[in-house]
């Protein structure tokens, strides 16, 4: 929070109860995690599994869904703890990053030919291409790029750097940070003569409502068919979403997940850090694709958890002896083998 | 396409022959993958393996370079059904993303001591800055930076928000795609009184003929000798090639993939996704690098072909106790050394 | 160099002393490698372990801090050759790379509120959002973005499409690469109602003197506290530091070495290529992340040395058998289990 305010009032704000009416007139000015917060913080219980460390906080408050009688904070009982967590960091957020005032900043360049809805708002140096039509209330940061031809629904955001690219096409609430680029020509060549010769990508790009593409995440437009986000996807930054792919609702993928073209993955579904979908597999809904994973050569179904083998860290001495071993494990097999047939001929004689 | 056209149109343009001369009627308006298209899509048997599916396809009409008999749809025999599906859709892609206009547009930027060919177009919110040289035809694109000094070919593309800084040396028909890097100064530090000191980085980056350089993907200058990419090297997104690197004609870096610094790659190599080749080490001509491959220790022969080991995905269970036999490596190898003797010894009483 | 100069011309520069002082007219105009230089070009004895090269050296000159009785070229010897390198290769860098004029370019924009302390640059489409705060002989140059509220410190460097957001703190000298992203919203999300909703990141970041920020190189900002890079930190391309993670001095990344959400990171420690530190993970200081190591269920002390026990490349028919061992590996143990029963009961009997 950029100001102070009593507890007493955070209480009336958020609809909750003190446990000790006299905490009313702390006054907090910070939001901390629970082990960290000062008496001149509040902190957040919003997750049972951080009840002791919630219980021994020394904030000036701790926000909590439950009673914590032996908390050694006064503590603010809510109906819903998250939520009011929500509630608060949202509203300091919007302090912080208010939103830009509605218009196109003179710096900007919008084509004659765009439509801008109720409320949208045009950055500093953003650029607005011929014939795209921004829904109402959306904000092209400054130098964001929105090319020809791309719609979107109301309250997107296009962050600074930002790249759409022609004829994307975006759903409501849409967000893309900056330095992502959305509807990239995908990676396919014919060779011809010794030559790669690029095949023309006349695909599109649809990002569902609630999408999210984080910083240096790429999305690149369908060969033939489009690339397609359903509603809530979320793409953390430095990932690769390929021509003609298709994500679920709520597929989630963490920094430096990817995949090849076509490829599906069916909804709710994760896929951690630096893990990988081959081209033209399916992965099944509610499936978790363990970080560094790589799923080439076979599908995963439904409810599919799936995990790298080999991924680690391991003291440096001990870690090349393990190398040495697996470089030398074709002939590992070998001996046991040779030993399992001496070990049966010692046995039968005896 | 974002036209419809008849059949027998289709048939003159592209100058081959219907299986069924009735067909000549038809309307299509879309291209279809074989398996997904229907009676008003046309669709490509452009590599001999799907004669199946082209023999199924229930596309308005098939275009294929022999002929099809049996087949469900209408064929289109042509002399070359690769070709005729990079002009049909080379054809549809200019439709849908047009030249921009020849010229400067208002609101880019271009210093006076640039110079730009014939032709040459600079979009809104671009850079041109001292001193660089355009080829004609050369097109910069909304938002893209050219820095000083920077030459470029005849018919170059620098996409929205691609960035080639000062100095570096663009052929014929390079394109840039948005978010690369072009001409980042190399990461090289010596370690001075306990701080890391860069050191500067005075060569440059020649990228030749038909280069493409994806979304993100960075080419760093030379610390001291010139970065080379050489004719037909494409590199896809979120690649890195090092300063002083060096990749032979047709390399093609797939997604991901990487190299250290004063790398060698003989021409027609392809590093497949997230391979690495470390610093300063070769690969010959024709080889492959295995996804998830990381040279670092040894170079690769001409027409080699390395693989990754244990880059997978499996089963959580069964990856757990993969995982678990891997770190107790060494013990097993040890295990089957004293069973080794036993046996031995057991075999020598016998 | 792009002039030519004189050997003796040189040792006056730098302060040395010729071996042969008829080599005082040879005239030199580029910089070399020692085995690859040839009589017009200088070349730097930077490290005793090249020293047998350095001997071979047909360089018109070898500026060496140690006399070369027996080298083929004329040596030049003084007192601090890697600091002589540094000096003449920095001139170099300076006349190719010249800083800009100081001034805001017509084409920049720079809000009325934002504060330029003396000698500030700012480049043509550049923007300086509103309350930015920017030291002296700071350079933002052309299409850079400076967020709302962001301050630096003196002589920083802000690259063409490097995004600084809203509010992060950079100290002096620091340098942010074209492509960076500092100050994206950290990837927090809470699962309500089936649905990700992102918790608001309300932290900030902080770059200290220094620091460098590679191209593609994400730094997010804290979800509550700060993230916070320490004096000396160097960050290499396609990099990420998640929300809150504190790294501290000289720590070193190497492409694509990333960490999850408030990992710590000791002064003076190596991440190497495609290493990874996971979510809460301390790392101590002194240490060294290999290639490919993903620390990710356990801390490392300091001076701690951990590797990947998996990566690299081999042939791919042995890379096959290596791979169906490693598949079958629990198996194999088992086979050794029951050998080890058998030979000990053989034992028993004899």
């Amino acid at each position: 929070m950029d100001q102070e305010i009593p507890v007493g009032m955070l209480a009336q704000l958020l609809g909750g109860k003190l446990s000790d009416p006299a905490a009313a007139e702390t006054i907090v000015g910070g939001v901390q995690p629970l082990d960290k917060a000062g008496p001149k913080d509040l902190a957040f219980l919003w997750d049972p599994k951080y009840r002791e460390a919630a219980l021994q906080s020394q904030a000036g408050v701790v926000i909590s869904q439950e009673a914590l009688p032996g908390a050694k904070a006064p503590v603010l009982v809510v109906a819903d703890a998250q939520g009011a967590m929500l509630t608060l960091l949202g509203e300091v957020y919007r302090q912080r990053h208010p939103d830009p005032e509605p218009g196109v900043h003179p710096q900007a360049s919008v084509d004659p030919s765009a439509e801008l809805g109720e409320g949208v708002s045009v950055g500093a140096g953003a650029v607005v291409d011929a014939g795209a039509k921004l829904g109402a209330g959306t904000r092209v940061m400054p130098l964001a790029y929105v090319g020809r031809g791309v719609t979107t629904g109301e309250r997107c955001v296009i962050h600074p750097h930002a790249t759409v690219l022609d004829h994307c096409v975006l759903g409501n609430r849409v967000i893309v940070w900056s330095g992502a680029v959305v509807g990239k020509d995908g990676f396919g060549y014919l060779q011809r003569e010794g030559r790669h010769i690029r095949i023309p990508q006349i695909g599109g790009v649809r990002l569902d409502d609630f999408v999210e593409v984080g910083a240096m995440t790429t999305v690149a437009r369908g060969a033939l068919e489009d690339t397609v986000l359903e509603v809530g996807v979320k793409l953390d930054d430095h990932c690769h979403v390929a021509h003609g792919s298709h994500l679920g609702e709520n597929v989630m993928l963490i920094g430096y997940s990817r995949m090849g073209g076509s490829a599906t993955i069916g909804r709710d579904t994760y896929m951690l850090q630096d893990s990988a979908v081959g081209q033209g597999r399916t992965v099944g809904k509610n499936s978790i694709i363990g970080s560094a994973a790589k799923v080439l050569y076979k599908d995963v179904p439904e409810g599919g958890k799936v995990m790298d083998i080999a991924s680690g860290a391991v003291g440096h001495v001990r870690a090349k002896r393990i190398q040495l071993c697996l470089q030398k494990l074709p002939e590992l097999r070998t001996q046991v083998r040779k030993l399992e047939k001496q070990v049966a001929a010692l046995r039968e004689q005896d």
